[in-house]
């Protein structure tokens, strides 16, 4: 098994990625990973990057954070063109990249091609929730949907909630501003209807509140919803911790309370955090592709790393493929 | 100035209600409340309501939780009809109702009407931010929306912050998937066209993590998604809540730190708790509807109380109606 890892992508590249690779050798000395950098993080970190015992492909140029995927895809001899060719030709299992997302999905999409009967790859994301974890779809990759696609979403959110969260049958939800059948947009309707009638473990409309609660193992939504959930999460999280820190330097007993309140505190960020999650998974293309947060942490990017081998192991793009093969010719 | 309460609404009425009147009298002499309730709460809790001596209207029947809003309006004689009439009639200033939401909208949209030139009166709602509140509308009204639509929201919502948050100018952002001009859906663009032209102090396009950052006080957006956000930010602090409460007891030194945890988290609820902001305003409908969470807290609910009169004293709707009588007839 050998994973690529993009060594110049996201915002804080390659300091974070050459630490995660390192806490990644310590646990999966059995995976290998080969990094693809370009000139100049290479030029900058040689030593560094040379230290770390692993494969590097050098490559002229990044593609940066700021790049839209058009002028991205323009780009030759990038880090994610190289790396998508490499899982392309096979001779990575998986890929892992920081961002930026847009030009991730834009390469994949270009260079891997979506698998058999999918029209429109999605992100899975993984959330906490009250008694776990649940996946959402899409996370972002479509920010204008037809009833189809989210139909299409609940079947490959059904697939990677069986291989990451264990899940016999896992339960789905469509994201929706009421319990009712009929709320919600015509396209909500139409897509709530197909699922009702599919073999997927459908449960019917959830709400906003319902995604924490744990009430769905996958929850639905176009990737307008997703995007907004995902940041908006994000930003709230940011707001908690921030309204923390502020309450602990105003106290008087300071030192005292930071004290008493860092292992409490300390759980609920590694529970919140959702970068700890690993990465989103763009499903539906002909690979394993997890992209990142920008801002990913170490152990965040190391837990990207061992998504990326779980799901190659599991073999995510043949279960997909098999799935819509078995999809009647107006399901598809 | 005399504000109608609902008190038998929401899921714990006439409980908190109660609770609330009692508050909100220590803090406010000068306002009179005037409570509508339904014969069988009042048959109940008699003697707790006659103590509380305020002016109170019995009415027949209670529209529940769970009624729709196209059942709700064909029950005669309700508290929410009455409380809808009264404001009608100008015999209250403003009216505060625990829900259910959508059976207070339908009243509302039909005994009062909408102000002059509003197509789609909206919910506006007040979220916490790392410096403080913005106002994010439509919070749930309107599922589907034009960009007319938004651009409606947007004068509204500029001068609720106005009235509310105390800011001159209030900034206005539009919530998308991105920056750019050009993310997002048609419908979102041209919304964006339309208000780089307006006087407004528009920003541009705001992403999910930019809401809880300030970066805008006034945030704009459909009601689907003003819906969905508010609900993932209620479970998501529920979430929250409960993660701490379990570390918290699986911790060996548990009283100690529960002791000295104690001021941050309390504080962090209260920032955090968006009951506390007493309500949602229904705006743009001829008169001051304030529209609390089911299960809110006496706090919440006298909050609710004081914004209703905060609102009227301030003569919103005569402002909004002033407002729209200032645009040119193709943005009517």
């Amino acid at each position: 098994m050998k994973i690529g890892l993009d060594l110049a992508g996201g915002d804080l590249a390659p300091h974070n990625e050459i630490e995660a690779v390192k806490l990644f050798k310590e646990e999966h000395s059995e995976i290998e990973i080969l990094g693809v950098v370009s000139r100049d993080i290479l030029k900058k970190e040689k030593r560094k990057l040379k230290s770390l015992g692993i494969q590097i492909i050098e490559v002229e140029n990044r593609i940066s954070m700021e790049m839209k995927p058009t002028e991205a895809l323009k780009v030759k001899n990038s880090n994610l063109g190289t790396l998508m060719e490499l899982l392309k030709r096979k001779e990575v299992n998986a890929v892992v990249s920081m961002g930026n997302t847009g030009a991730v999905m834009a390469f994949a999409m270009t260079l891997l091609g979506r698998l058999k009967g999918v029209r429109r790859p999605a992100l899975s994301s993984l959330f906490p929730t009250l008694n776990g974890s649940c996946i959402l779809i899409d996370a972002g990759a479509n920010v204008d949907v037809k009833p189809l696609h989210l139909y299409h979403f609940a079947i490959m959110g059904s697939i990677v909630a069986k291989e990451i969260l264990n899940k016999e049958e896992p339960t789905v939800g469509l994201l929706n501003v009421g319990t009712e059948e009929t709320k919600g947009s015509k396209k909500l309707s139409e897509a709530f209807e197909m699922l009702k009638k599919s073999k997927l473990n459908f449960i019917g409309n959830i709400e906003g509140n319902h995604i924490t609660r744990g009430d769905a193992d996958v929850v639905v939504c176009d990737g307008f919803a997703g995007n907004i959930i995902l940041k908006f999460g994000e930003g709230l999280v940011e707001l908690i911790i921030n309204t923390i820190k502020r309450s602990l330097k105003e106290d008087k007993k300071y030192r005292l309370r930071k004290w008493a309140s860092k292992p409490v505190l300390k759980r609920l960020f590694s529970n919140l955090n959702y970068e700890e999650y690993g990465g989103a998974i763009l499903t539906g293309v002909k690979g394993i592709v997890v992209i990142g947060h920008g801002r990913s942490s170490p152990e965040a990017i190391k837990n990207a790393l061992k998504l990326g081998g779980k799901l190659a192991n599991k073999n995510l793009c043949g279960k997909i493929e098999s799935a819509f093969s078995h999809l009647s010719t107006h399901h598809l």
